[in-house]
């Protein structure tokens, strides 16, 4: 049996890698024989948001049109949101078993079902948005990715950053450790095991249902994006103390691809699909930035009660040891992972070097002018 | 006549708001007549690079195959480089006579053709690569380009960026003002008026020529870009203090289009040109950073005599302050230098509030961990 699904596995890889080529190497595009025919192809998406949620669904529309735009028509895009499909976690399943041909959602939504897709969406104390994408694009990100979803018969693209989010919105300051012990916070994730290893109780609480439980004091904090999609919400209004980030600093959302549907169309409609899907990712990066920029300015002017806040150096340490020993204990249990998180590290320290001296120091120095 | 050339360039804007409309307005695409047709159009671009200049040159062979492949070879790229054509200067003129359907170059050449081109680079003390990304895409920055392209019968596209700019290669360390006056350095356009402004003598000088330059003595001091292509040029063996940078804190490329050439395309066509355009340009950027962190690590392990320095405060005032002068005086020579110079500032204030709270104030902290 195993040695069958090893096979499976192979060969999906072979698929896989045989059809990304156009994008990645340097040959020449083949003539196209099938470029002669007219034949339309519909897909169907399946997407985590509900209907027309800001940012997030706006990315699935620009796809949809860079998509038909550019295939003059020959690609149909159909889009489905939660409160159509009803299944906002279902995306993994929907695109694996083909019910849907492509999806948008958030990779570590599903490391229940494999634990490896966990590290393609952002992890905490780690790489920021532009680190990550070079990570991806020229670190061998892509590739480990593809490694990850071939198992499951799909590829997965990039789908969009929210930018560093925030640490969360808390009732109370947070001025050790001991501020944490207890705490109830509504933290998903990775992040929240972290938080559970320094003794405060993280939970998951549906969206809809968040600021009645702030409000009631069913839980004491939560993060839940940035200033980009948290004005709205209304927090700010009953927990005031608004702390930068540490465990998303770049969270990027996923497109996913049936490969068995994936394989069916020609070589400039994959082409097109793919580059689609990438840059409406880095058009949401943009999008995201420029109304958080937006927010955190009307944020600024109307609710002055809000504390802007960063975590004590006491505090960082206490949650990065956490962080350094789950990692650990992933890496021990599988060796995929260890590799997933071995890229990772590398990768970081090495840029890491170098946005020092490049955007912290500039920004830094820019603070520091008498103006 | 000048009530002929209003004219001319209001017809032009016309047609470039007609055509852009595909990528912008959320309207479904329209059905497409000459998608039928399987006519194939060959565009020449004309290049500032030399041939095979790594990563600028690499973006424009990463356009060429995306808009090969994606039109099903119904476009066909034909790319020279500056051996070619022998005229790295003459771009704009050569995309603007239509001798050349397309251009990739940096758009702060032409500021002696047109003072406005100055602005879509970059600008000293002004916006990091993402900052200005989100100008470009959401904070009205492509609209003001194509106003001032328009003009030319041009459109120009982001073509990928450098990353934030190291300030230099110097001889001898900057600690007060009084070091730079008299310093000879390479260091041209904008940053070299604030350079000549408080008292240093700022040239510029042929690429093959810059090492002997530096070598003789006939410079004390050059900028060139970064990491990423500074280690090959090897100024690190004469000129020890690396600085960082301050007067291009994310430089973007620029890709031109002749406009009556662009008209001739369908939209499918003009869609796919516009999106490789983009996608190439959004992977430069990630293949800056990556290159930039790899030569870094390179530098650190094989030339310890590289010292990376930042400015004094003090001199940072000085260059700010002359900086703030010369844009005073371009603003209150041209009204649609005012008018670009403060959607830069305005945008600049806002979006920065937001990088000082999410990456600058998550770098700092991890900075600061115990590790």
């Amino acid at each position: 049996m195993k040695k069958i699904i090893q096979l499976l596995t192979t060969a999906s890889l072979l698929i896989t890698t045989a059809n990304a080529n156009w994008f990645n190497n340097d040959d020449k595009p083949k003539p196209e024989s099938t470029i002669q025919n007219n034949k339309t192809y519909t897909l169907k998406l399946a997407e985590t948001w509900p209907s027309n949620y800001p940012i997030f669904g706006d990315t699935t529309k620009k796809f949809k049109k860079l998509a038909e735009t550019m295939s003059g028509g020959r690609l149909k895009i159909r889009i489905d949101s939660a409160n159509k499909h009803k299944a906002a976690f279902g995306i993994f399943d929907f695109v694996k078993s083909g019910q849907y041909d492509l999806g948008h959602s958030g990779s570590y939504y599903w490391k229940g079902k494999d634990i490896n897709t966990l590290f393609f969406t952002n992890m905490p104390f780690d790489m920021t948005t532009d680190e990550q994408h070079a990570w991806f694009e020229y670190g061998g990100g892509q590739e480990l990715m593809d490694k990850v979803y071939a198992k499951h018969g799909m590829k997965s693209i990039i789908g969009g950053n929210t930018g560093n989010q925030m640490g969360g919105w808390f009732k109370k300051e947070i001025n050790s450790v001991k501020d944490l012990q207890g705490l109830k916070m509504r933290i998903p994730g990775f992040a929240g095991e972290i938080m559970a290893e320094v003794g405060a109780k993280p939970t998951n609480i549906p969206t809809g249902e968040l600021y009645t439980a702030l409000d009631r004091g069913t839980i004491d904090a939560l993060e839940w994006v940035g200033p980009s999609l948290d004005l709205r919400m209304g927090f700010h209004k009953i927990a005031p103390y608004y702390y930068t980030g540490w465990h998303e600093p770049g969270a990027e959302l996923q497109f996913l691809i049936n490969l068995k549907k994936y394989n069916t169309l020609p070589k400039n409609l994959q082409a097109i699909l793919i580059s689609a899907m990438k840059l409406s990712a880095y058009q949401m990066y943009n999008q995201s930035e420029h109304e958080s920029a937006k927010n955190l300015a009307i944020m600024k002017k109307d609710y002055p009660n809000i504390k802007i806040k960063t975590f004590p150096k006491s505090v960082f340490n206490v949650l990065h040891k956490a962080n350094n020993k789950l990692l650990k204990e992933l890496a021990a249990k599988n060796t995929l992972s260890k590799e997933i998180i071995e890229s990772r590290s590398n990768y970081l320290k090495k840029i890491r070097a170098w946005t020092t001296i490049s955007d912290q120091s500039y920004l830094n120095s820019q603070s520091n002018i008498d103006k």
